[in-house]
């Protein structure tokens, strides 16, 4: 069961009104919205609960991914930047500042201020902890080497990898979303000021998911659906077992991958060469052969020539857990968009040029990733025919402990534990 | 007078109904949306008149900028392409895929399909003619060098300029503003797959603007109010007069930048020095020692020691076209955010490591550069407060034809006249 109540409020996030140059007067506080937005983008969700929120969430529309390399030399300054962490995000979910605004002009401010007056847009922030909190260059920093859990492995190298250092791994991580970029890029903001002296930015990526409005399946940058396949039991997919340390009880692992799309090779396919790759039908959804999005994908069918009608190497196939006796895991996905770039493709025609730096920021949760994308993936990256489509460049494994409660901070049992 | 009318229809991208895999029925039609978006998301913008959508019309959430260079050897390669666009933003702009639909499926496809059920989200697409159009290498190469206007100089290099070559120029201009990014996006991939063999993608910037649902101006990413000072009477602002080329009667010109901003040194300093360095107070908005936003600058105001209350190097003094003898400038800035990459800061403390790459997608419009944004940014660009913050990293100068009519395509009159 996900722990988290939605409370769809309307509130803004004003937080402060302006009365003489810079004077400030109910710092801080939620203030009922004026404005026409939606319920939706309004809301707020529960920041406290058994499980983090921004897992089972329902998605929201933006996403600002930020994972931190760890520079604080002592234990206690780890906490400290945790509790502040905690301390921020409990308010910046309200739809808040991140720390009471004052009327002091002296110092740099409590708050960056873009963010005022724009709504809490369902804001969450979903925090993991790298293999580097734990040992880093064969260092037991903060004395959590022994607590470290078996399944946030070292990712091995897969087949196709690119990863690019710059924007790969990092010992803390933040995953935004919201229904509003700039309220996402805003609360990462305010964490990274909280950071200054004990963590920096190692990496960070920008993300987008367009939901049709009719609650159809939304597309992604392919023009396919994506995320039509989800767990029936979700909570069994995600949360982590009992067999793991105690502090990550009700966690999850997250595994990251940023997912660079040859979109222009892509453009020049032919559809039904992109169907035969995708195992489905652009338009419709459907498994391929068939008619509707939702019906089963149907692996065993065979055409008239006894030939598989979704091809052995179709990413469906591929991407399906139970035909691959992979445990399910959770996707959410967003799309990004960086500009453009001049790129080398992998593969024939081995076009160069200035192409779209779009793609995936590919998110999962799991109970473990050895059983979920690490197997799933380490066949797909070998044999998957879209991989002549898309190139990994990036991205992390996370353990997400779980939800903090009301008067405990992000990871108090780790540290409680050591 | 602004030639469009803003039709707030409730429509939807569905476009195509899907029967059995991938047959499609009422091609590209427009589809009653059934979902609950607000009806400002859903609207239409008309892309036809007197005007150029996209430049008086009130700004969208998102913008997709893209510029193309010209590899078409023929005049009427270009013409094609342009007949191209023009038919295929009509159809974008209305919330329909790019071609009608159709039922084969041995080709790429008439759209590449991914915002198929998304609402038309007020997509306007503005274009723009650069200099390359005109003379490229000091080659006419295609008979239209006697029709460069005046005014669509090369820019100068302005103080302070890091101007990245892959982020500069180009040839075609395309300025997509939807409320939605993914519709933004597809809308120029869509023109770049129909520039296949006589334009390629130079450089491309996705930004955003979110509006306080209250109608307050928005705050950009230094956490300032930004667009309090529009031009009183923006038709006088904008439209090229009547003595540069016919072709122009009707259009603007836009002079795009896209601006680095140094977040993290914006952010560990003092807000009093913010404000300073503005003119304006950061919560409020108003002009240094006065209480409310929409205050007249008063820049002859001085303080008890007989100095300018306003700073004579402060952003908003120097940004005033009338106490700069300028032209006043219509601004429609987008903020962006690329992530995070290695940069070394120009100003003190001269900080290097992982930054954002963040900062202002700055678009203006009008009558004139020359007198507009290039005597403006001259001064700025040497005396402005602002610069140890900012760093011009890209940009261009485009001429937008007038709107589109009826039966004309974009840049019809340039090439009749030709």
């Amino acid at each position: 069961m996900n722990g988290h109540l939605r409370q769809p409020h309307r509130a803004s996030r004003r937080g402060l009104l302006t009365a003489a140059g810079g004077l400030l007067a109910a710092a801080g506080a939620r203030v009922p919205g004026s404005g026409a937005a939606t319920g939706r983008a309004a809301g707020i969700e529960a920041f406290e609960g058994v499980h983090q929120a921004g897992i089972l969430t329902p998605q929201q529309s933006h996403c600002y991914f930020a994972a931190f390399d760890l520079t604080a030399d002592k234990r206690d300054a780890v906490v400290q930047l945790l509790q502040a962490w905690t301390d921020a995000a409990r308010r910046l979910t309200a739809g808040q500042t991140a720390a009471p605004m004052d009327a002091s002009l002296t110092g740099p401010g409590p708050d960056t201020a873009e963010a005022i007056g724009l709504l809490p847009s369902r804001l969450t922030l979903t925090f993991g902890f790298g293999a580097g909190l734990f040992v880093k260059d064969g260092k037991d920093r903060y004395g959590l080497a022994g607590l470290r859990p078996e399944a946030l492995i070292d990712l091995p190298r897969f087949n196709g990898d690119q990863l690019i250092a710059e924007k790969t791994g990092g010992d803390l991580s933040v995953q935004a979303c919201a229904d509003d970029p700039q309220v996402a890029f805003h609360a990462v903001r305010q964490l990274a000021r909280l950071a200054y002296g004990s963590a920096s930015l190692r990496w960070t990526q920008a993300g987008f998911s367009s939901r049709p409005p009719d609650g159809t399946t939304p597309r992604n940058l392919m023009g396919f659906k994506d995320g039509t396949q989800t767990p029936e039991q979700p909570d069994r997919a995600v949360w982590a077992g009992d067999d793991g340390p105690a502090w990550m009880r009700d966690g999850s692992y997250l595994v990251v991958r940023r997912i660079r799309i040859a979109l222009e090779h892509w453009d020049r396919t032919k559809v039904s060469f992109q169907e035969q790759t995708m195992g489905r039908h652009k338009y419709s959804g459907a498994p391929l052969g068939l008619k509707n999005e939702f019906e089963p994908l149907g692996l065993d069918r065979n055409d008239a020539d006894e030939n598989p009608v979704i091809p052995d190497n179709a990413h469906v196939r591929l991407g399906n857990a139970a035909a691959n006796g992979a445990a399910e895991i959770l996707r959410r996905g967003y799309s990004y968009n960086d500009g453009a770039n001049f790129t080398a493709e992998r593969w024939p025609p081995w076009r160069q040029g200035m192409e779209y730096d779009a793609g995936l920021l590919f998110l999962c949760y799991q109970t473990d990733p050895r059983t979920g994308f690490v197997k799933l993936f380490g066949t797909m990256a070998k044999f998957d025919m879209l991989n002549q489509f898309v190139t990994h460049t990036g991205g992390g494994l996370f353990a997400c402990p779980g939800g903090i409660r009301q008067g405990s901070f992000l990871g108090q049992r780790l540290f409680t534990a050591a």
